[in-house]
């Protein structure tokens, strides 16, 4: 492909470069750059230094047709990059009075007393074309230089979001024509990676070459992930559509969606599809695998609670357990696990219970019962499922990879009935 | 400072350069660095294609002294680091037979049978020093050329971090003479990012070179971040215990912990020096302050489980509020969160309650309560504290914001008592 435009996104603070903050910025501008056709080359981190950030526009300058930065733009003494912008491009600083009058109205809106800090914030490189941001007290900036374009944006994520989807993405595509990039996401289950590669390679081998494929392997679950690049979006989409209709019969029992259907959406649409309403009883993923339900919008549709049952008294008390059950079994058995399921379902009144109950780590493991040893339960009206994990000894991949395992047990009993 | 380590950190793949997944590695090894002084001066993400992996090499090769490269060593045919790094160095694949009889028994233990693919994996460039993964089946890699060192990892953050930790930091140790950096973070709460930058302006102009300030901000938190760079590790230690001192008077209200501590590891702290314990209602939250809670090892010691009371009917029914309340006031109100927390200490007979009650979006708002108002509480044998919350539009924002400004509210109940 000729005419791929290409984009380099740039992060710039040196809590990134030092590790105290996650960078989620960078994935979400690549993801959304690669929906309108523009092929991230390279992600760069610099810190909050002016040669550091002068060396990598400099750099981005060579490889990508369009720069994006974020972060350095905070009201705060260790954020340089407007002014490193100011002497990448050779212009000085300009009050813009647009700039300033949104955010004197951000601080009176909020009552709150405004700081010459704040006012500075309305200073930008005499080049720049303004791009209002509506969300936060640093404005949006566009620049055209060299034949390049470079956009910078503060580092406050939803800021960034909401300048990027309303005000940059569109000026991008008005700016550049450009190719069509599509992806297509098979999301998989209880397989691991090189068991399906080896399951699928006949079929991988056979790929055109303007189709590629990755594994994205997470917690239990891998992607495959096709990437189709070319000039019809028709097309495209025809010939992905070829390619998963071949290789799914290859792999259908561990495909559980597509694209972004997360294993909690999908539950959440078979719960509500079948007009049943799901409870819950954790106790060693802590309220983990609620949050997860509970991360998906509507989902007061089918969830109606849980109980976190960390202690055997709550264990006893909210879901039924017997303490008796409880002092021959332990609570990590699957005598446990089943009481808990079927408790939980009894006592919140819903259609479908689901348990978890084990030892997370890294303390309170035993020989017989080492940390990772974990039960799963699901409890509809039809009949009870256990399952025992044998997981490792990290604490918090123990939690996600449980609630993987439990969300899928209850997909699976939700598709059997 | 002359004798700096300067390292850059490469993560390989395209699932990275398109959005695909979040790469979590590169904050955790320049964390892992910094501690050992090894200052990061460059991130960079490049594709699974030969000519971005040599470029980065080559970059890289003239701004670092150690290379660190994540990624591309898995057994699929997209991973294409082990030939790429063939080609940088000049040499060719080797089969290594310590590699194939780990990878052989990793394979015999698990009883799943091995695939060639697998037995590839054993291959490394000629003149890598191998470095064994206990804990998956691609072996790391350690390179000196042309004065630096090139480490390359699997992706998988377990894999990597065990490998980074028991292996290549103290390998790095002991190769480089290292200079003393050394970290403070001063963790604050309920005080934004101008307001803090305000209050200590003055500290801050009279900090002396050696000596940085960050403002590191997320979800109703801003973290300090002084970084001191210089030889003598006492002297260094007590110059930002000295800062220390002299910033914490303007601030103290809001300062809730140093450097590692969470939250929600301050508050379990505070719950267990009282003997105190801890129940926790849950409604728009949906388990996401329990899973913030547990997330702690040893939490079970203090916390002793939740409801997640997402229909009004399992709030009635396990936390004991009035139907009549939830009519006449509705389930966001002061009367209704002042019942979950004293419901949920009374069912689960523990000392301290505490619940949240809200809208968090993206629907359900009404013009009387709009998306992001919701009610949280704190009821202790002594009192119960309720709080109105007015926060945004984004649903996940919004429960990660109340999560933190309860544990807030629960800490500052705990040090009233």
């Amino acid at each position: 492909m000729t005419n791929i435009i290409r984009a380099e996104v740039v992060t710039i603070g040196d809590e990134i470069l030092f590790g105290q903050i996650t960078d989620t910025n960078t994935q979400w501008i690549s993801t959304e750059l690669t929906n309108i056709g523009i092929r991230t080359v390279r992600k760069s981190s610099v810190g909050d230094q002016a040669e550091a950030i002068l060396a990598v526009l400099h750099e981005a300058h060579q490889r990508a047709d369009v720069i994006i930065l974020t972060g350095g733009l905070g009201p705060t003494k260790d954020d340089i990059t407007k002014k490193t912008l100011c002497d990448y491009f050779g212009v000085g600083l300009v009050r813009n009075e647009e700039a300033l009058a949104l955010v004197t109205s951000f601080f009176e809106k909020r009552g709150r007393p405004m700081t010459d800090l704040n006012r500075g914030q309305a200073d930008l490189p005499a080049n720049a074309v303004y791009i209002q941001n509506d969300w936060g007290t640093a404005p949006g900036m566009w620049f055209e230089h060299g034949g390049r374009v470079y956009v910078s944006l503060p580092g406050v994520p939803f800021e960034m979001k909401n300048l990027m989807t309303h005000r940059i993405l569109p000026r991008l595509q008005g700016h550049f024509s450009t190719p069509v990039i599509k992806h297509k996401i098979i999301r998989t289950v209880g397989i691991g990676e090189s068991f399906l590669a080896e399951r699928i390679a006949d079929w991988e081998d056979n790929l055109p070459p303007h189709i590629r494929l990755a594994y994205l392997p997470s917690f239990g679950q891998v992607k495959l992930r096709l990437t189709a690049t070319g000039q019809d979006t028709a097309q495209i989409d025809r010939e992905l559509a070829e390619q998963v209709d071949k290789v799914m019969p290859l792999i259908q029992q561990h495909v559980f969606g597509f694209d972004d259907d997360e294993l909690e959406v999908v539950v959440g649409r078979l719960l509500k599809d079948r007009s049943q309403t799901l409870g819950i009883a954790e106790s060693c993923t802590g309220g983990f695998v609620s949050a997860q339900i509970t991360k998906v919008p509507g989902s007061s549709a089918y969830f109606w609670g849980s109980v976190v049952s960390y202690s055997n008294s709550v264990k006893i008390s909210q879901l039924g357990v017997k303490p008796e059950t409880l002092e021959q079994f332990g609570a990590v058995s699957e005598e446990t696990i089943r009481q808990m399921a079927e408790g939980v379902r009894k006592t919140l009144g819903t259609d479908v219970g689901i348990a978890t109950s084990g030892i997370a780590g890294p303390d309170g493991g035993t020989p017989d019962k080492p940390v990772g040893t974990i039960w799963i339960a699901c409890a509809t009206e039809q009949r009870t499922v256990t399952r025992l994990l044998r997981l490792g000894k990290y604490r918090d991949q123990n939690i996600q990879l449980t609630s993987t395992y439990l969300l899928n047990l209850l997909r699976e009993e939700l598709l059997n009935q």
